[in-house]
């Protein structure tokens, strides 16, 4: 046997390569059989007029891929394989349906973005040129589990001068964004105890919801009062872990009182199974007077899990986040789940830490807080316009304000209306775990500020006023 | 009642801050009593000879907490709250056992290391710094959750042409590093069927082991043969998935022929709810002939999930690696998974994509090849002073070389002893998931070379031959 190979000294494809190719099709189309003596790499090359060198490679790469194998002082063989199938050109792939495009509004108020012209781009810039010239070398290697001890440092001064919050470095695990920490979260919950059952404000921050149940875990929901979730409700659920945000009700803005503080806490120090996941979603914007301190400051139990991000202090694609476990919880992720590697890359990590300990992000906040602020001002000033006809909660804190309207439509009529005027608004419905249709529920309207200019608040807001009144 | 408070002017806390933090100390400590009734904003400002505002600002920060409460038309009145206990000033915290600092060796043979010498920093900093200057805004709010798409395109464009990988860019799903992709495999995996188990090569990548276990999947582990993991041991076992290493066995080395991946396919196709991981880990690096194809080009019916990182190939700190789904895993994480968020930071992204189709990663990896090549070659020349005392398995690919020792020893022993010497070695049985104690196993040394310099490895090598033989 001899293979007629036709090889173009041209291609780009090297020579090799060409009898490899070659060869192991005529052995998948069945063209050669199984146990068929392969030509001598020398009597190859002769008659191919290449090198015997080149022969040598394709063979060796046909055996290491196994369509032939080498038999000592013998020769090569073809392998046994089974018949295949023509490989398509373009296998058929089920397109995955198209992330849909959303139709693009005048007015946007979207309650989950921020205000992204502000992102300090020179900063940031100039703290990843230093860290990488730095050449660390180390920085490219694996970090420590639960992130950099730089970084940590930095999060804990920050936390703890700024919110209150009672930790050490080794209690916090830094990780790839609040999905990621729900992620884990429900894992260690759930591993602690088989009957582990979350309960959670309604509304709340649906996508907490949505992760804790996909994974498993059993939720409940459980009502709200003006003070926040309802401690008798809490009481009878059944539930050992409470997901609550205290400082700022998500996302219906309420401030949760000390004396409710105080219950929650005493409802967590009642058997020993029992937690309190603080999420400290947007503390950082409050627009009258000192920040809300931490639920975890008042801690003396260890009984608050804290969890916060730079999604909306910075900006939501640095995909930053941390916990702060409390010591019981801490040593069930030392002795459980201590083999995840980190998910934050190391050199973003280590910009990040610059720019909290340098004082970068203190004044980055102090001057988000001071944009934020004239918009929140600039918003209830064109809401104005409505009079009686609305109501407002929620208001000097956050990157949103709730606001009741006293129509006779439905929120669903409202959102379609406004859409009609090139208006995006954003129902409270969609943020209840469940929703009983109570005889009184006005349509209400989660109105987001952060990523409109002054003018379009304003024009937006008088374009939902004519549209809504006639 | 009158609040003589000490205020400080010069001090940097503003007075509406001290007068609340007096108060609220006051309330705290029961001094002031339930019900008390606070003097008026104007009294107590001119008592203390502030501004009312201050005074105003200072009250409306505790009706905020929930500390006092303002009542219509007659005042403001301290709350119900809990005796609470005094705040230590520093809350005793269990500490985290510390993470154990390895004792540092001269020669450390570490399989889990790359060179990280050769981290393209250059490159690395122009593209930061390129992504940066665009000003591209959306760059900063939520991209796609299954990662951007022209990262997606440039990794698709990636895997056809260096790893023969059939997809479509809508089957990527960019992650955190190969862990988070591994727990959200075990998510989608145990979500499709109660009874997913999942059969593991023995000796295999052990942190895959622990991930899937840790989050309660089923496993098994099918012994290997010289062609890879053993199919009639994988029909017997009841396994539904299969994760596997075909293109270098981790960590033995083992190219899996394409008999036993026609057979390992077949098994796949044979129940509609089997699937093959293929981990393609190291694929990047082989030093003879071309790459071997991935086990994914070969099928035709949408059974092998395919995964990588890009940890080996750029940098373990950067944190990104990538699945490719087949259709109906695909379909089964449209629809449970959705609502996940990327865990990659958008501007890693996209340097990372630029770094990709801009051809600095194929540059990167032919350079990386070269060093690696020749420190492989170093070594493999250096092991000659063993003469027959050692074999060498696993060679010409990767990042370390599998060594039997013919020697009289342990494993252990020969690890104890190597370390006197100040050598790191990694023993192969800590790669088992569960290891039989087989009459005829010899020491096996996973030596890996990557970030030894070829001086390192020379003399590391000479110090070993003293260490073992004499």
């Amino acid at each position: 046997m001899m293979f007629t190979i036709p090889l173009n000294t041209k291609s780009k494809t090297p020579l090799y390569d060409q009898i490899y190719t070659y060869i192991k099709n005529e052995i998948r189309n069945g063209t050669i059989a199984y146990q068929a003596k392969l030509p001598s790499t020398r009597s190859l090359a002769t008659y191919l007029q290449v090198s015997r060198n080149t022969v040598d490679m394709a063979y060796s790469q046909l055996v290491s891929e196994g369509y032939i194998e080498s038999k000592a002082k013998s020769g090569y063989y073809v392998c046994q394989i089974e018949e295949m199938l023509a490989v398509p050109k373009h296998t058929t792939i089920r397109q995955n349906p198209q992330q849909t495009l959303k139709p693009s509004y005048t007015y946007d108020f979207s309650p989950f973005t921020i205000d992204i012209h502000h992102f300090p781009y020179n900063t940031w810039r100039k703290l990843s040129k230093e860290c990488l010239n730095n050449s660390n070398n180390d920085l490219f290697l694996l970090g420590p589990k639960q992130g950099d001890i730089s970084l940590r440092e930095s999060i804990q001064k920050y936390l703890h001068e700024s919110r209150g919050v009672q930790c050490d470095k080794d209690q916090i695990i830094v990780g790839a964004g609040a999905d990621y920490l729900l992620q884990l979260l429900a894992q260690l919950l759930s591993s602690m105890s088989e009957s582990c059952k979350i309960a959670m404000e309604n509304p709340t921050y649906t996508q907490a919801y949505r992760i804790f149940s996909g994974l498993g875990v059993a939720t409940c929901c459980i009502p709200l009062d003006n003070s926040g979730i309802r401690i008798g409700s809490l009481n009878i659920s059944g539930a050992n872990i409470a997901y609550v945000t205290p400082s700022h009700q998500y996302p219906l803005g309420i401030i949760m009182p000390i004396k409710r503080r105080q219950a929650l806490l005493q409802w967590a120090n009642e058997t020993n199974d029992r937690y309190i996941i603080e999420d400290d979603h947007d503390s950082e914007f409050r627009y009258k007077g000192k920040p809300i301190p931490a639920l975890q400051g008042l801690d003396h139990n260890g009984k608050v899990i804290y969890m916060g991000t730079f999604s909306r202090a910075i900006a939501p694609a640095i995909r930053v986040g941390y916990l702060v476990l409390p010591p019981a919880i801490l040593n069930l992720y030392n002795s459980r789940y201590s083999y995840y590697t980190s998910t934050v890359s190391r050199i973003d990590q280590s910009i990040l830490a610059t720019f909290i300990s340098d004082g970068y992000f203190e004044r980055h906040l102090n001057k988000m807080r001071k944009h934020y602020k004239a918009k929140h001002d600039i918003l209830i000033q064109a809401l104005k316009i409505f009079k009686n006809k609305i109501s407002i909660q929620g208001e000097h804190a956050g990157l949103h304000l709730v606001v009741n309207f006293h129509l006779p439509i439905t929120e669903e009529e409202l959102i379609e209306k406004a859409a009609h005027s090139s208006i995006k608004l954003y129902g409270l419905k969609k943020f209840f775990i469940s929703f009983d249709n109570r005889k009184n529920y006005e349509p209400t309207i989660l109105l987001g500020y952060a990523n409109l200019t002054e003018d379009e608040i304003i024009t937006g807001i008088e374009q939902l006023y004519k549209t809504c009144i006639f």
